[in-house]
C-alpha cells in the first residue's frame, strides 16, 4: 500500500520530500566542520548501513536512501536536523518503524529523536486509538467534566484486599479505577482472582450508588500471557485495560490493542530511559499504535517533566496533527488533591487526573479522601 | 518456585538479604543531605509506589518491600547503591522483572541502572542461553580459531541479490552470513522468498567448498509474525536466527526463544537510547533471556563503547556469575579486515567477528575480500 508511486529516479536529491516520507527530527551534536558529514552518516545509518559510495544499485538509490529535509543550528555545536525517510523502508511494521527511527541510533549518543510525523497511508495502517477521548467519555458517562482515576495499590496485598480498595474508590464516586502498573501475575494476588473480585467489588459499589465506576487490569507479560490475560478480562466484563507499552515492547503492544475490545491505557513504566522526547514516545507513538488514553508523570510531583512539556504532551494527545482519534492524557505521579484546581486549569477538562498515594495514606480515610478527590473535580472543572 | 520460604517477619531490617533477592546497582545523583531519603524513595517506587508510612499490611511490609545493600560514595553528588528487591516481586516473569529494575526509576533522570544479579531460582526459570558458545562452535564445525560472520546489506536489494551476496560470503569461506538487522518483511524482498534464496545459496556453495555455511535470517515485527517468520524459517532448515530484543521488546524475544529450536543472535538496535550500562542490558538481560550470541558495537569503530566497556562486556557474556550458558561475543560497527589481528588480541578466539561495510565498497571485490577476511581470522587465532 505504502509502496505506491515507488521512485524510479536513481538519486533522490537533498530537500526532495515524497509524499509519503516520514519526516523525523533529531537533535545532533557536532561542530560546524562536522554536521554535513555526521547528518550524511545518521541517514544512511537508519537504513542502508552503508556509505553512499558502497550503493551501486539504482533501486536503493532511488526509493531507500532518504534525504535530508534540513539542518539548522541551535547554538554551539547544536543542531536540529529533518530527515525524509521513504515509508516502504518501514515494511508498514511496527518494530521496523522504531528501527527507522532510532534502531542503531540509539547507540551513538551524539543524536536524539526528537519528533516524528508519520505520512497519511502509514498512520492509517497502524490505526491510532479506536476510542480515544470520545469513547472514554462514553464509557464513563462523563460528557463535560474532566475525569478521575485512583490506583490500587501497594503490591502485596491479596485479591480481596485490592477489591476492597476498589470498592471504597468505586463508592466515592471514582470513574476509573486502574490496578498499579507493577500488579502482574503474582502468586499473592494472581490475575484471574483480582479481575473477577475487583470485577464484583464495582459491581456491588453500583448497587449503592446507581453508577458503573470502571475496573481497568493492569496486563504484563510475554506476549502469550499478555493475550491470556486480555481474553480472561474481557470475558469477565472488564471494560478497559492497562498496559506499559516500553516494558511489553511496543510492537506487542500494538498487536494487543489490535486483539482488544475495549481500551487500552498506556503506561510509561520504562519509557523514561529512552533518549526520545516525551512528546515523540507517549505523545505521537503510543497513541499511533493505539492507546486511547497515556499516563504520564505531571509536574510538581516526584518525576522530572517541566509543565511546558506536560502542556505539549497533553496538547499533542488531544489535537493529533494526522487523521487519528484524539486520545485522553492521564496526568498522574505523586498529584495530591489539593493540586486540582491548579491542574485543571492547566490542562483543561479534556483530562482524566489520577491521585494515587494520597488517598491511601490512612486506611480510614479513603472513602472520604476519596469523596473529596471527585468533589474537588466536578467544582473546578470548566463549565461550560 | 521462586516464593519459597516468604519472610513472615512484619519487618525487614536494612542490609538484611534472602538468598532469593535480586541484587540491583544504581549510580544516583544525590546531594550528602539527600541521599538516604533519595534511596529509600527509589527502593519504594520500584515495587510497592508508596512512602513506608502509608503502608499498613504485614505482608507487604515483610515480604515485598526491599532492602538496601548499601551506599557508596564516587564522588561529589554522585552515588553507588545497592538494593535487595524480593524475586517474587518479579512474578518470574520478564515484562514485570524490567519493572522492577527500571520501571518507574527510568523516568527519573538521576537514576541510572548499573548492574543487576539475578538469583539463581529466577535465573533457572529463565534459563539464559539454550545453544551458547560449545552450541555455536558445534553448529558451526569451528573449535579453536575465532568465528567470522558478515551481513546481507543493503536493505532495497531484492531477494535475488542478497541470496548472490551470500553466496559470495559462503564461496568465501565465511561461517555466519546474517540479515542485515534492517531487513524486514519489505516486498522488495519479502521474507519468504529472502530465505528461500539464501538458503540455497549457502547449499549451492556448500557443493563447491564442501564445507557448509550458516544463513542466519532477521526475524522482526510484532509477536504473532515473528512466530510466523520462525516456523517458516525453521521449515526451510534455517540453523540460527537473529532478532533485535529491544525493538520487538524483551518479553517478545524471550518467547520467541522459547519457541526457537535453533540458536538465537541477538542484534543492539535501540538498545543504546536505555540509560542502563551495556554490560547490565546486553551482557546480562540479553542472555538471561536466552539469546546464544549478542552482537555489541566495538570500540574503535562508530559507534561509542570503550575498549574496557566492550572487554567487560565480553568477558560477562563468555563467564557468566550465575550458572547459564556462555553466550558468544560478537564484536561488530564498522570493524575493517585489517583490524582483525588486533581485534582477536583484544577479544581471544571465542569470538565471533562481524565485518560488514569494508566488504561490499567494491562489487567485483566481494569474494576476494571476504576470502581476505576468513584468512586472517584463521592467521591471528591464537593456537592451542
Amino acid at each position: 500500500l505504502v509502496a505506491a508511486g515507488l521512485n524510479t529516479a536513481s538519486n533522490r536529491t537533498r530537500g526532495d520530500t515524497l509524499s509519503d516520507d516520514l519526516i523525523i527530527t533529531y537533535r545532533v551534536r557536532a561542530t560546524a566542520d562536522e554536521i554535513t558529514r555526521r547528518v550524511e552518516g545518521l541517514l544512511l545509518e537508519q537504513t542502508v548501513e552503508l556509505p553512499r559510495s558502497a550503493i551501486h544499485d539504482a533501486f536503493v538509490r532511488g526509493n531507500i536512501v532518504g534525504s535530508v529535509v534540513g539542518i539548522e543550528q541551535l547554538a554551539e555545536a547544536s543542531y536540529r536536523v529533518q530527515l525524509a525517510q521513504p515509508a516502504v523502508t518501514t515494511a508498514s511494521e511496527p518494530a521496523q518503524l522504531l528501527n527507522v527511527l532510532f534502531g542503531n541510533s540509539s547507540l551513538q549518543p551524539d543524536i536524539e529523536l526528537d519528533d516524528v510525523t508519520i505520512p497519511a497511508q502509514l498512520e492509517a495502517i497502524f490505526g491510532g486509538p479506536r476510542f480515544g477521548i470520545v469513547g472514554l467519555r462514553k464509557l464513563t458517562d462523563v460528557e463535560q467534566r474532566a475525569l478521575t482515576c485512583a490506583a490500587l495499590k501497594p503490591m502485596g496485598l491479596n485479591a480481596p484486599q485490592l477489591a476492597e480498595l476498589c470498592h471504597s474508590f468505586a463508592l466515592a464516586g471514582i470513574d476509573v479505577i486502574k490496578d498499579d502498573h507493577g500488579l502482574a501475575d503474582h502468586e499473592f494476588a494472581p490475575f484471574a482472582e483480582r479481575v473477577v473480585a475487583c470485577q464484583r467489588a464495582v459491581a456491588r459499589a453500583a448497587q449503592t450508588t446507581g453508577r458503573h465506576a470502571h475496573y481497568v487490569p493492569n496486563l504484563i507479560g510475554a506476549p502469550f500471557e499478555l493475550k491470556r490475560q486480555l481474553a480472561f478480562a474481557q470475558k469477565n466484563g472488564v471494560s478497559a485495560v492497562m498496559l506499559s507499552p516500553m516494558l511489553v515492547g511496543l510492537p506487542s503492544f500494538y498487536e494487543i490493542v489490535r486483539k482488544s475490545d475495549v481500551p487500552v491505557l498506556a503506561h510509561p513504566a520504562f519509557a523514561g530511559a529512552q533518549r526520545i522526547s516525551p512528546v515523540a514516545l507517549l505523545g505521537k507513538l503510543f497513541p499511533l499504535f493505539g492507546a486511547d488514553a497515556v499516563i504520564f508523570p505531571s509536574y510538581g510531583g516526584r518525576f522530572s517533566y517541566s509543565e511546558l512539556t506536560c502542556c505539549q504532551l497533553a496538547t499533542t494527545l488531544r489535537e493529533p496533527q494526522t487523521g487519528h482519534s484524539a486520545a485522553l492524557p492521564i496526568p498522574a505521579g505523586g498529584i495530591r488533591t489539593d493540586r486540582v484546581k491548579e491542574l485543571l486549569g492547566t490542562y483543561g477538562n479534556d483530562v482524566m487526573l489520577l491521585v494515587g498515594t494520597s488517598l491511601l495514606h490512612e486506611p480510614s480515610k479513603i472513602l472520604e479522601r476519596s469523596r473529596h478527590f471527585v468533589e474537588q473535580v466536578a467544582v473546578h472543572s470548566a463549565q461550560a
